[in-house]
């Protein structure tokens, strides 16, 4: 391979000639060797992208930074952001807790492209625009890493994590309407209990993950705060006066989404409650769907041996030796997904509580779990949706017989000969395997007519 | 010990004489011996206690229930509230998941203790009234339980949480307000950084609870839900028409809080995702205190050997065999706290996630560790606040001693001769063991009157 | 109340006059008052007064503490051990993390008892042995609390956890030899699978909580090994020559027990990696025990609309609604203690990560997680053991049914046709609703005679 | 792009026509579009190709599968373990929870690459093996995952973890023994404490490090114990005779490692507590790095301010905008890594309860959170060790001057004059500000010649 030699403060270093990295983004590679090459998200350097070409044009209009230098770096950042150099970011979330090695790759590699595009070659002469100086200016590590992984959070949730939740709380929804007025057994223990319709069951999903979105909407205010103005410690010290307020209303405007500057910047860099709290609301989408998911795949057991009350698509054969097995595969790939999020909210809570001073320093690895549990909601939702959901149909002469057959429509005749009358007639019928009415009219709490007149299944799932 | 004989569905059971509960609670007693006896929260028997008395009016006003009878219900449920049935509630959390048999232990009691109110003994002659279809009457289980833990968590969390939390914000406001102008040294990567003030680093804390008390009043509303009229599925079987509204319109007025009939009372049986997105929010809180603490032992660690720069009451000598060592050991409860609030929610979230179709039957853990970790973080806030935040004091020698000797204090030149030369003199600093001056001069970079000019700690910490 | 005047080195407490602790148990109560009084374990006070009793024993046998001081501490931890002074330790949790108050606690209570039983009065004259400088002769809080946890964790798991698995897994085994021949249909995914033998599904759990068991038991090594012997720091400061191993034999003596002394002091005080790891073991063994009960429950579903192959015993009325109704309330009780012992599983990692230089100050949390948790699954199993494991009955008749009518004995004609073809068969009866045996003739693949030769579920359930 | 046509039992599918695989591997990838692509980790395919090789010259030794399909099978087994087509695994871990697709995946690619080395086409003629009935011949996707993953989590732990995590044991060994006689302050709750030699304190972490190798070698046993030979739900059914024995020992003849079959193969299918077990003590070295990666950054913080008792090494410039600042970067990596590991192992949890039946159903995602945590460990440590604790060094005027200034050297008179009057002394000293000798003197409890004579740091480490 053939290297250029790039410096920083700390002298030369070894770089791949065709690369736009320098210095500090090679000594991260030689020195954090831990795990596949590239785990920093992509999301991060995008949310970098945006914030860097905000800062620059900040620093241009409060008279701190050339326009020509502006546009330089504005210009890279679009072609970043336009998927151009995605393999110039080599780094590892294993970082620095801080991410500066990544603010400086992003610095190095805007630095050098800008080089490239004034028409010089990069490692020849003087660099056109500064890394430090220039790129980074008015801006730490400190400020820029947690308002860029604000920024890649919050589009995530908004862009990927809420529609994917959505595309399925709607299709679950209209399962819900077409299925209003199927009545079938409730099932509570795991035990037979009074009927409901499966409008109703489906009801309860489309309210979970309806509270659910309201949840993870309620976190976005404190996500929409960006650190960047803070600096080194959130004092904003090296930041022109204004920098905090006009940057964010770049980036607002650049990302097309209403970002602020953080009320408070000592927090905003010492403390990443945000993601805290955000990811605490994907964990109870995750639980919630955990149930969901899990009571479908329940429903359509079977086919012969299980509960059968639903079907479910087929889309792929279930089993490698037992011909013809048909498996509730999304259901299990969304549940894995529920497991992978709840343990990212214990790592985002391990993180986050070990704030020290004036930062803290879990941001990659913060950052990482909250991008990966709003991908993987709202990716396997989509799943689910489209590959089980949509296609989720009623077995109706298994409903039917399931329902007949119970012994919990008893409860019906609490208000008509009390709850305990109404439980010899149920035991009675149990341990003799009889109908409810055989036991009923055996022990002579009812009349056949006054049994078909009050034990109604369709009459039991609710006030009209 | 003397009993008597109760019954239920299942045949008789001997109950201790003096005791009011009846045959279901003794089969509770027998059949869970797991862990410490009534482990059970009081709180959710109060929230009961609420319910029961809210349901009689509520089924009286619609007439399914005579006057009497309510009357008789809401005496005993008053008694309940002035915590006079205390002990008569001896069952564990480590029951029935759906706590159908807490439930049968306030219908008994409430019972038992109306005949005594009656005038009869109990167990003798006909009950004044019936234990299920009178006390438990429009109700079930599976809709009472889950009334009972709102109550009991909502209230715990107005009552005490949040008034502790805010107790300790407003003393580190106050403590931000007074140092507001004491300038000290920041730290990053637990490593000397750019100047603050105190007031600014306190700021941050009570940034960190603002956010967390935000995050927890959001959760309120998913709690204020009441399953109350869903019954046994959720479904309202057996419930007189309007009784959901109105009985938690009774409840809204027995507990003078905000509580409304739930939108979807199959999700508030079988799901308890309100629970996790409140104890998500009490995590987050755990989140913030154990940063927050933690900074403040390090910052008072020494005397002599540690940070110190802030001094912290002495309450208690601090250790068995080391004469006048004085610890931070209000700080160590409270990060104790957060490591158990934070288990907590793996208990929740483990609980929450699984449900059954329309039953989730992990409802007392789960409300036993809501309650717990609502509890724990108000205490500890007022421990915390009164025996350790409202004494804390700066140590100026110190804090100037250590605000002098930064290397850090060259960042202000970044500005004036660029962030290289100024590493430059950083680094000369370090290795020779010498001031900034002395560097800055012998590189020549700065003159000594622009050194005094440029690097001054109290211009570094912010924009005026 | 009456006080009297008892004193520590930050001068004069008031304490009840009828209490035997002294000044530092009292600003103890004083300053935390978070969550319950007396949270603190009294299976720690018991650890300690073992200790504390091996601790005079080795003193007066290496010279440094006189006979009758040795006798009368002695005489003061049996009483604690026979339980007479429960009432004495009211401290909570959530103190100083060293958990420094309650061995001031014990200190206090056997220093002023003595001077009972030396036949004087509380309070008046020289105290006839002194709490730190004879009762915590060659101690400091920072080695005898871990000591005393790892006494009470110890003896915890091997007098109630491992008893209670053991006698679960044991009638685990004999349901598994009982029904051995049973054979069954599968189930994968939920969905029907090839046939097995109860037997088998039952050794399936036995062989879990064999190696639960073993993996707990992996972890008694770490957690015999005891501090006692470091004091302050590791260094041993302030004891004898030979003390902590002689310390390490009284205390294996006084408990029956295994004890050593720790290899490295450093790591006994600054890290509770050893109670890190027993709780490993204790989640290990809640994630079987949450597979079998939830499977057990899930068999025993029903009585008509599940799968209901096993009948498990009516121990109470099921609902309060729904007459006659029973359910698998055992199964709750466990599963919940599993959630509660995944939370604490949380806990003391969360602890445990956080000790800082020569001192973890997590110990009252951690060491109180592991009871619970080793309290709770003993308590738990044995419950579930003796209340439901003893009584599961099959249901021969669902059993022999849904085994009939499987689709999956299809697997059996793999190796004779081959699986495509076999999948072709399950299909056609799958549609068709007709019988596998109908499908195969139907599409010519095997004779009626080869059928009933190779598809015999008895035969697919393994090598003879 | 071209495309081929592959058929399943389900029908025809389109595949790329350049890729080796067929339509069930299609079918997946275009059903679970779920995170990135080809998540499934290469370690587990490289399982499958031993095993696979492992089945084929059992079922050929057995006599049910030729020697020329043996062979081809093996040579394809090979080459996939030469890593020569790891771009014909493409498909995610968000699968179904049995791993069956990855399974297919194998099976279809061996097929399709030996009907190439057979000189044919792929896609044309009868394929020279096939998939199910060869490949997979004496296998099920139950058995075979496991079995692959269980292979490919012990290669990494003793092939990477365990390595990683000796290398840096054995440079603390080697720091403990260099700096054994080098006395410093202790600290406990943070604060000044007795001293201890920087060797001790290093001792300490050494131990915790062997302690939790040996835990982690603990897990081994269990985690050597291979499905294989279980097939469809661990009957065994469809194997020949001795199959499951004699494959465990090709597998072990093939990996060099002491794989078995497993004791009973129902628990090997159903539940997956082997990797609880196995993360569980990834988990706790994880609590272990955590204390010592964050005690090692605390030691070397300042470099004025701070502690700054050790040096540690300047790898890359700490800051990109404070000149010269030097982080402790390697610690935060490292306990980066302890936070994901923390929630791996909530993942393996949440994943390892939910077994059901005869097949936990949450296989990729568990095996993949502890490949990951062993791969982190051991490249987290490796780094730790070559880029920190290698270079470690002490600050002896540092490490003096905070000695020489400590009040806690008071302890040493606690056997001369009582815990009472060195009390006096300490608390003295810490309000005047002065010495512990001025103090002592002024308080008239020692002579000048007896303080020099019995408080001497250097007597204070220990017994000789």
């Amino acid at each position: 391979m053939v290297y250029r030699i790039e410096k920083d403060t700390m002298g030369p270093v070894e770089v791949p000639a065709d690369k736009l990295w320098g210095a500090q983004t090679q000594r991260s590679r030689d020195n954090f060797k831990i795990g596949a090459a590239g785990s920093m998200p992509l999301e991060i350097v995008y949310g970098f992208a945006y914030l860097k070409k905000a800062a620059a044009y900040t620093n241009s209009e409060l008279g701190v930074l050339a326009e020509e230098k502006r546009d330089l770096i504005a210009q890279v950042c679009d072609e970043i952001l336009a998927g151009k150099h995605d393999d110039q970011f080599p780094l590892v979330i294993w970082q620095t807790g801080s991410g500066t090695q990544s603010n400086m790759n992003v610095n190095e590699v805007i630095a050098n492209r800008a080089h490239q595009i004034a028409g010089k070659t990069i490692g020849e002469g003087e660099k056109t625009i500064q890394p430090n100086d220039d790129v980074n200016k008015s801006q730490s590590s400190n400020d820029t890493f947690p308002t860029g992984m604000h920024i890649a959070c919050y589009k995530k949730i908004v862009e990927n994590t809420i529609p994917g939740v959505e595309q399925l709380r709607n299709t679950l929804h209209a399962k819900a309407v077409a299925f209003k007025d199927i009545v079938k057994i409730g099932r509570t223990h795991l035990m037979d209990a009074t009927p409901l319709t499966i409008g109703q069951e489906f009801s309860g999903y489309v309210s979970q993950l309806d509270h659910g979105m309201i949840a993870l909407k309620n976190t976005l205010a404190h996500l929409s705060e960006l650190a960047l103005g803070g600096t080194a410690v959130g004092t904003g010290l090296n930041t022109p006066a204004g920098y905090d307020v006009k940057v964010a209303e770049y980036i607002a405007q650049f990302t097309g989404l209403p970002f602020i500057t953080a009320g408070n910047k000592f927090e905003a860099l010492a403390a990443h409650d945000a993601l805290v709290e955000t990811h605490g609301a994907l964990k109870q989408i995750a639980v919630s769907l955990n149930k969901i998911a899990h009571d479908i795949r329940m429903l359509a057991s079977g086919p012969r041996s299980g509960i059968g009350e639903l079907i479910i698509p087929a889309n792929e054969p279930g089993s490698s030796i037992m011909p013809g097995k048909v498996n509730p595969t999304q259901a299990e790939a969304i549940t894995m997904v529920c497991a992978r999020v709840m343990g990212n909210d214990t790592t985002v809570t391990v993180g986050g509580m070990q704030g020290h001073f004036e930062l803290n320093v879990f941001k990659p690895v913060m950052a990482a779990a909250v991008l990966e549990s709003a991908q993987l909601i709202g990716d396997s939702c989509r799943s689910f949706e489209e590959n089980c959901a949509a296609g989720i149909e009623p077995n109706h002469d298994k409903i039917k017989s399931l329902l007949d057959n119970s012994l919990m429509l008893v409860t019906a005749l609490n208000t008509k000969i009390g709850y305990y009358k109404a439980a010899e007639i149920a035991n009675k019928a149990h341990e003799e395997g009889s109908t409810l009415k055989e036991a009923a009219l055996a022990l002579g709490y009812v009349t056949s007519e006054e049994f078909d007149a009050w034990v109604k299944p369709e009459d039991m799932v609710g006030h009209k």
